[in-house]
């Protein structure tokens, strides 16, 4: 069996009792019941999540994949595609945003070259103070085609991206990781997300698809229009069955390297019962294909914000998430997953670490 | 001159120029312009708060005003008065949500009693491992008297706790604090909060109550012909004008003293130029009081997070300010506030620590 089925085949459902045991410990805690809001809700899965007495989210990782996409040949997006490969190089140098806000949430960040179009120079290293950066070059091909004219990848290379992001996962947890968030980079990823939340929710191009990085209107009609017609070339219907088969050929036809590897990340930590925090409209594109070959996955992930990008609500409504924090942004890299990392972690120290009425002697509700 | 006069006079506009020259530097950064939306917006306000070249919010302290309401004895409240002891109590023992997240936060908590009911023993102390809490003995009354009837406060005493909340926070400032929070624990203390609320409003007092720490449907029936009897009794109504005088008045008349504290932490901090990030309900109408005393106040103020409490939201419109998180929290204790700290430090952060276009050798937009 392939490790790709062999890890979909991993992920169950959550224990129902779980998260009722967990909420007769949240209503013991020295606070009126309920009154910790979506906090409560986040320990409750947390708790049915690991299956563990008091869950630690203490050691997290936010894994970035990279990957450049051809459709940038049709002017889609409002930077060219060399940047990809720049930004790369500025998470490596601890410059980047993503930088700034891992060290802050004290994350370990794993920066993978899964199909940037652009040869890293050998002694290309992590050169990031915090000592916290990885750099993997694990490059499945260097970008994809242009899916407006034929398919961004083969099935096999789409396979190969999967098992990529299920291995730089299981590393992760290999190493302790207890909390994982997607990153992105890659010029061009919002036109290809849009296209997958297209035929995934079965709603118009054209109200799922947003400005990416900052296309101006010409741009942005330019972009609905690829994108249209490239799922007309393409035969991809919002009516085609969403079965496994599916969500592959979708995935493989108009999506990226990145968000190949993203969706292995999402299974992997799901088969291996590992909190995920999906970032924005890339990560929630990749978690509608995990969800598309494994109906369970959605189930270990937390939507870390509701990005600016059209579409993402509607996204996150098919997910059947709700967005821990909603700043606006709309940048990608995993920033908004680094940040909803830390009200994660509140949640489960509050789980784990308050008094309880009978410990502290304080009254209860009358 | 008093030192509140003295304090209110010392409160400045934000200077415009500063968000200018923060924006520009925004705008030089390794992302899309605007890409992080509202934590560029607080960066920007942090600049022209501190008017700091690179503004450090890392030194935080979250000041937690304790005390009691006279008015419970109309049975406002799902508790009895005697938790606010009890809950001081659990705070130094490092067992309640606030202590939790304060260790979370990286900030130290000031816990102080300005008007609890009971009278600690000489040798309570602190005993949160964190190190991080402080015990301030800074009673100005043993609660409030009961609104229903007379007068919450004398004109004096409602003074001497404004004086009191500024001496507190220009202590923690002295020592250092750069980022000051809010926190609450006062049984009664919403039914306090909803009567200044609906006169500083001009809001019906139905509107603007709610059920505090879960009052049943008939407990907030009672709250709410409490309040309203009191407004009349007091001949408080939103039509009298907003004065300086008429905010100190109704502070007195339904304030608590634990509200008044925290009015003088938010108008000392302001006076010192430091950001204050004020928790939910209660914090937000003592900003009320301190915008009716020194209408630049808010400038100075970030609202951590929409409360479910009904009134937060018409509160936080008169007041003109955005809520960072939404987390359905309604608890109080500065908990909310701790939860904002993380991200308003992650704002400074981005402004002091990205790398810029020139720097990092990446492409600007085309």
């Amino acid at each position: 069996m392939s490790k790709l089925q062999q890890t979909i085949n991993h992920i169950g459902q959550l224990p129902a009792a779980a998260a009722e045991r967990a909420q007769a410990r949240l209503d013991s805690l020295t606070k009126p019941p309920g009154s910790l809001g979506r906090l409560e809700e986040i320990a409750r899965q947390l708790v049915a999540i690991t299956g563990a007495e008091r869950p630690s989210v203490r050691r997290k990782s936010i894994i970035v994949m990279a990957g450049d996409h051809g459709v940038t040949a049709e002017g889609v997006s409002a930077y060219p595609q060399a940047v990809t490969a720049q930004m790369v190089l500025n998470f490596l140098r601890g410059g980047a945003a993503i930088n700034v806000l891992a060290r802050h949430a004290g994350a370990r960040l794993v920066v993978v070259d899964i199909g940037v179009n652009a040869e890293f120079l050998p002694n290309t290293a992590p050169a990031d103070t915090s000592g916290n950066v990885e750099f993997l070059r694990r490059k499945v091909a260097p970008g994809t085609r242009n899916f407006a004219r034929e398919a961004a990848m083969t099935r096999d290379e789409a396979v190969a991206a999967l098992t990529t992001g299920i291995e730089v996962v299981e590393a992760e947890i290999a190493r302790g990781a207890e909390l994982i968030a997607t990153g992105d980079m890659g010029i061009g990823n919002t036109a290809a997300s849009s296209a997958i939340v297209a035929v995934m929710t079965g709603q118009p191009v054209a109200k799922v698809t947003g400005r990416g990085t900052g296309v101006n209107d010409a741009g942005l009609t330019k972009k609905i229009e690829v994108i249209s017609s490239a799922l007309k070339l393409h035969a991809l219907t919002p009516d085609a069955p969403r079965s496994t088969l599916h969500a592959l050929d979708l995935l493989a036809k108009v999506g990226g390297l990145e968000i190949a590897g993203l969706v292995g990340v999402v299974l992997g930590a799901a088969a291996a019962r590992r909190p995920v925090v999906l970032d924005g409209f890339i990560s929630g594109a990749a978690a509608l294909i995990a969800a598309g070959l494994a109906p369970n996955a959605t189930q270990f992930c937390f939507a870390a914000h509701r990005s600016v990008e059209a579409g993402h609500r509607v996204m996150l409504d098919t997910l059947g998430l709700k967005p821990i924090v909603d700043l606006d942004l709309r940048l990608g890299e995993g920033t908004g997953a680094a940040l909803a990392m830390h009200l994660i972690e509140a949640a489960a120290k509050i789980y784990n670490e308050m008094a309880t009425f009978a410990e502290a002697g304080v009254t209860e509700k009358h």
